[in-house]
């Protein structure tokens, strides 16, 4: 064996015993608090192959849209037909398009009202509350209510929080958190949306 | 209008226009370059959201995994019957596990074979390949074969990458970067990776 094969073999070994340790250690096991936030692409997409994923395993998927209600949405086209998948979608449209406080909020209560049912739900394994992070911000939604249906759902339940600027006390809660930072965007540079890929 | 619903109102407007300029500004219109990296949980999954939001719009899509392919895997399960979607994988596992560098290189060799050949087909719409940054760091795939593949592909086709530390000639000609940070990871507090969840 060369030199180098040699030492490629001893750095493999090396990487081998640290995540063997790893596997090792954990032991937990029940539904997880994952947040996907930053100001990057691909918060809701991540969420969204999660969601294509434990559909594969034949669980009950629920997903609340709270923003992109009203845009074109090829994952829900194909996914749609799924009788697993249940989406409940804020069908308002953009706020910045409504700019109506008191419209947006009752629309807000209205789907969340749907959310707190799902987040209740044991048979429901995995639950994506999308774009939630802009209703606490703008006041649509309190942070106490919302804290206090994730805290009491289903312990086999896994929760996924997308969307921008996550409240400390979502992040702080959860098991596990993702920054999705802009290096760059297509879309600053006049590189118009793609459809099948950005929407 | 209350002075609450006047002021969430002139947000909203001001929000409204710097969105309207940006989507006025994007004309360009062509096949995308997507990187996905850094050392949070999200990339591959955002890629497979990706992938389920295209086929969902009937196009063809070629995933290329050069480390998963010894996983279990949810999303393929479940995708595996589309017609549209066509998987390559390099079936030989962990390069930690088998640490073997010339069996690996002459595999990844193989599944790079696959790549290139979707890379050069104008029927593709997506191409995915996932974690071929680590093929790079590894020095099984070498940077200029990539990005001449990558420079020559047809101009409406998109490809995403993943990985960690995405080699900076590749971010360099990428149209959208994101880096997914992790802040916390349940893996590492002794959570066990969920089926339908983590894979």
């Amino acid at each position: 064996m060369s030199d180098r094969d040699t030492r490629h073999q001893q750095a493999m070994q090396k990487l081998k015993s640290r995540v063997d340790e790893k596997v090792a250690e954990a032991t937990e096991q029940r539904g997880l608090m994952l947040v996907f936030t930053g100001n990057g692409k691909g918060k809701t997409t991540a969420a969204w192959g999660t969601v294509t994923r434990a559909l594969g395993y034949g669980y009950k998927v629920g997903v609340v849209q709270f923003i992109k209600g009203l845009w074109e949405c090829g994952e829900r086209e194909r996914l749609v037909e799924d009788p697993n998948l249940e989406v409940a979608i804020m069908a308002t449209g953009f706020t910045w398009d409504t700019q109506n406080r008191e419209a947006d909020t009752q629309a807000c209560r209205e789907v969340w009202a749907e959310a707190e049912r799902m987040l209740a739900d044991p048979g429901v394994y995995l639950v994506v509350l999308d774009e939630i992070t802009y209703m606490l911000k703008f006041g649509y939604l309190d942070i106490a209510t919302v804290k206090q249906a994730l805290a009491e759902r289903p312990a086999e339940q896994t929760v996924i929080i997308t969307g921008r600027n996550a409240h400390r006390e979502l992040t702080g809660m959860a098991d596990t958190v993702t920054e999705m930072q802009e290096v760059r965007h297509a879309f600053n540079n006049g590189l118009q949306a793609r459809r099948g890929i950005d929407f």
